[in-house]
């Protein structure tokens, strides 16, 4: 991993993301741009110290030499670090999964389009919101034609973070960087979430945008990059469309939604509640399509982990008992606290006499039973 | 880990879950009550073989002298199994994580409550849903006094998975042990789903449960258990309710949903959408507390692993990224198909030309731009 | 109309509905029990002085013997004085229509029932839920078989209005009457509203309730009727399930919901957003039934008064700018207010040229054009 | 009423607003512009043939003259035919409540604005969307200042029924005028609903539109006007923002939509569920504004005829039990079906049973009681 220090938000993300299926060891890092702060980081998340380095060319040279070589690097440094640790691993034929957007600027973008085409390893870029099971089947039945020729493309991605100068804060890296043209590039909200926004609209309807007409705005006051944008959009075959995207829109959290409107139905998506799609045909009622459910079992790109109505956060309440328990048995952190919360024997117990007064009562025709 | 070899549910989900935060390896495990069986999906899990057990007891004794030995089991199985293996491991003062209902029967019940107490370890109920951060918030307001004295609790809990006769059909091996009296207990969807529902209510408002008048139905013919209730209770300090469990309930995937109503205000919330809650004050407006929103910030027993917005189905999205990098870096399983629709570089620098295509509009005016 | 002077609520919504469909004219009334403010009310209304009576046997003899006597009398009363003027009327053979519930005593009830059952004329309840397009549809679904043999029914009717003693304020008619055994009969909350669910449930499903078990409770003290209660219910050919009523759900303002599920689906209903119903048949993707959507097209028996999409209150915004325009010309009440906000000509050449502006822009590729 | 005889739609939508706060009488009538259609029309709403005028000159003409002519007159024609009524009537100071837009054309709007200005009569357009009383707190809240100074505005309006070629059906009258540059103007689905949403925006805001970009699209083959439109807006103020309007967009009903995004909030608003608004303030948890809650209670520009939670199609609910009471009475229509679903005297007597069981259930501890 290169970027994910410290103070960094999509790195961890990456790492948990790469732990669920458990397809992924995490060997090897350059977690920061300051070394000892990449040594520290390193020791925190478990990254044996002889192989964390002070510099990604370093890892790349050392890793390739290595016959326990790291097979994939995953890089979650700011747009303008992308290209360049990405071309040292393509060079030595290294796995790349790159967050997006591609780049910081249009040269970088080619140099690194090249070393791609010239390595033998694969490149991919995480458009993390093509990963949801919901959004692949969207994707089948867009491109299976089921909503006719598309006309209409809607998408915005809506936030509140950035309704303030959180950039002067001194408190938030994050705003830092992605409002500060030399490490995005030159374009902030729009690089930012409308990359996202652009890139799942042609993900589900296989169209490529064409040509845009675009008014950015920046808000905040001495921002150096637009945190507010609304863009015309043409695609290939006649579609159309618009984006609205924004970091100044207070209130909001993470509100990405698309629609997509054909000559004979619609589709609609919405990243806060992701786990259901509305679908329209012309003339029948609308549809729910949920994760798992009837239209997903025929046919799935998507790793379906857990069974239809759990959303996808399921998992993560699991986790947190996991960690919490993790946390008592240690006698770390919160342990004191957690342990008045975490289910334990009582509460089993009493579970058990609430199942066993439940059937008691019906069997007696609805008798009060009591408990204990 | 007890339990979850190849054909199980439950299993699969305590595993990812204890990755998602780090915290744990899986290093022995006796996964099957078959010998094979469990040796097959250890070695297909990555246990090593000399840690894949016959059967618990065997494993108790040996972990348990051994100075690596397992800080904690997983107790997957069906009810029946909960008890004896936990005994086992609880004798030898070894952590034990249980899944829920604690077992099937009275007797067991109490007996492995002995057993914890006679225990120096610790012993903790999956109860999933206590480990959603809005859940920990809701228990935080409730229990500080915001709603007043609690006066109503309604819990519902409808599943439509068991509608037909599933049992029958050889190739669900939960309903099966779920409908079997030996395996679940004297309830059905009471002892399966009901407990989560009692439990989370109680959970939140630190009631507990004094009576109740029931009403089990089997509406499947020849299933031996209920698969649907109607629950009166009555709980301490004068609050009162009642509970809808179905797992007969067509259409229904895991729609469980919890409102408590004070003399001040009312709660609610509910699973299939676990990122917000709703919450009324009486004269006030209705207030929606979300995941990592601003009551969260101020104090919280949970773990918010990403920003508020991002669903937490957020990071399965992410690792779909992963999962799908990984067959295609091996090249296996799906690849082929995965290569098409995988974020790469081509994608890449397309939507960096949109990018900068929008910027370029927007410094003209929003004329049109074309890409490419 | 009997009752519905001053003070009173469901009277002023009987009236208002009356007229919705130009079917009705008001001409005749006893609109209290005390003459004096019989005669301010009718006045008030437009009712014909010599039209407005003293008491409902007055007006019962005198319409009856005019030629032009009433056809129908809207009988909207607190429940001990629907029986009186209810059999008044039916012995003239007097079309009538009466609120709910029939009654405040079973005894009075079965004179009333007596008396229907000897008169020619008409007798109806405004079991008003019934008369939603959508509940019409859902009959009509559940009657065909759609769900096959129903199974299930959950109904639930929460209010907060009465979460405090609104009775003792000296300012709510209302809550006085609807808490007073006298005036209301045995019940309170369940009478109120539980009637209104149970009568739901029983006409989209056509099934009867058989059998209940229940547990009321007051909450508020002092209060002499109930103000909440859990209902278990059994109807015929083996259907279950339960009602949740309440008076003092903080915060609800008027939660009407039914499930209804059956072996081979389910329908979901919610008052307060009425144009829609969930469906789901098992092995298809859930629908939503929409008031004038494709299902309804086919057949109704309800008047879509306007197109699909226009929620209902659709009407009530229109109403809002005509009795608005009347306060103007008349200038009466708000008229001064109520100036600044109508839209009006100033409004009207704006959007002209807004909508100018817009195809022009169009027409010249999307350039900006300014208004004015 | 000029305009609204057979076949038309918002001529009946007028007729009803305006009788339901009982303001109004419908005293003469042009119709049609067919003289014997206007005639038949007439006797059909039951207008005195002798006050159905073959065209509006004669009417304005001969209403005015008359001492008991009419006050006012609306207009619900289509948009070409709205000045030349509109001017007939203001000159002789009969007040006018027109459609919108305001006209077909640009010199249309400015003669009518002139005879505006010279009568001294009022001039109301009915944009419906402002009469709704959650729309009217909306404004206030903005207008007050709790959003902060305005930055974006977002409006959609989103149907679906111009998706085919309707207009050339021969059934859709209202597809042939709103398709018809002559009847319509040079704007199609701007001008028709377009307007209606770049009006609420400003009603809401108190902004004003300065300048527009828009790419105004005609999807469907050789359609004569626009059906889908994006349209960049800034307004006075800096406030920026975009609307979508289409009438292509398939499975959507009368799907209009407005959000508006503050420097310390947020407010939204969707007319297919017009009971509420979620309002966002920076720091706070969202809040949910609801016709007739704690908001409203303190200050409000319009009529709330029913209680909280009552949503506003509950009256349409009741007119439709009058309606059906009105065809069985007289025995036309759909009587012989009506009388099996309207709620009558056995189904009154049975939930009187229902909740008298209930009562006697409870008093006995909840001991299931048989009903009958």
């Amino acid at each position: 991993m290169i970027g994910g220090g410290q103070g960094a938000f999509i790195g961890a993300v990456h790492r948990i993301a790469s732990r669920i299926d458990d397809r992924y060891d995490l060997l090897a890092g350059c977690l920061s741009s300051t070394a000892d702060r990449a040594l520290a980081s390193a020791k925190e998340i478990g990254i044996d110290p002889s192989r964390s380095y002070p510099d990604f060319k370093t890892m790349a040279k050392e890793e390739a030499q290595r016959e326990d070589g790291v097979e994939v690097v995953s890089i979650v440094t700011p747009n303008h670090m992308h290209a360049g640790p990405s071309i040292e691993f393509l060079k030595r034929d290294v796995n790349v999964i790159c967050d997006k957007p591609l780049t910081a600027t249009m040269e970088d973008a080619h140099s690194l389009y090249k070393a791609v085409k010239e390595s033998k390893a694969h490149f991919f870029l995480s458009h993390n919101y093509t990963g949801y099971p919901v959004v692949r089947e969207m994707r089948r039945i867009v491109q299976e034609g089921t909503l006719g020729k598309i006309r209409v493309l809607k998408g915005s991605y809506l936030q509140g973070w950035l309704g303030k100068k959180e950039e002067d804060t001194g408190e938030n890296k994050q705003a830092e960087w992605r409002t500060d043209p030399k490490r995005s590039g030159v374009a902030g909200a729009v690089g930012d979430i409308g990359s996202h926004t652009m890139h799942l609209l042609e993900f589900v309807t296989g169209l490529k945008v064409q040509e845009v007409a675009a008014d950015l705005t920046t808000f905040v006051e001495g921002r150096k990059l637009d945190d507010d944008a609304s863009i015309l959009i043409r695609l290939n075959n006649k579609a159309k469309g618009s984006l609205s995207i924004s970091q100044v829109a207070i209130g909001e959290e993470n509100n990405l939604k698309i629609s997509i409107y054909g000559e004979r139905g619609a589709i609609h998506w919405e990243q806060e509640n992701p786990n259901f799609a509305r679908m329209s045909i012309d003339g029948k009622l609308d549809q729910i399509i949920t994760r798992g459910g009837p239209i997903h079992k025929e046919s799935s790109m998507a790793n379906i982990r857990i069974p239809p109505g759990h959303p996808e956060g399921y998992l993560e309440g699991f986790a947190q008992i996991y960690s919490d328990a993790a946390d008592i048995i240690q006698n770390i952190g919160n342990a004191k606290e957690l342990i008045k919360i975490l289910p334990n024997i009582e509460e089993g117990l009493h579970i058990m006499k609430f199942i066993n007064a439940t059937v008691q009562s019906s069997n007696s025709n609805s008798q009060w039973i009591s408990i204990e």
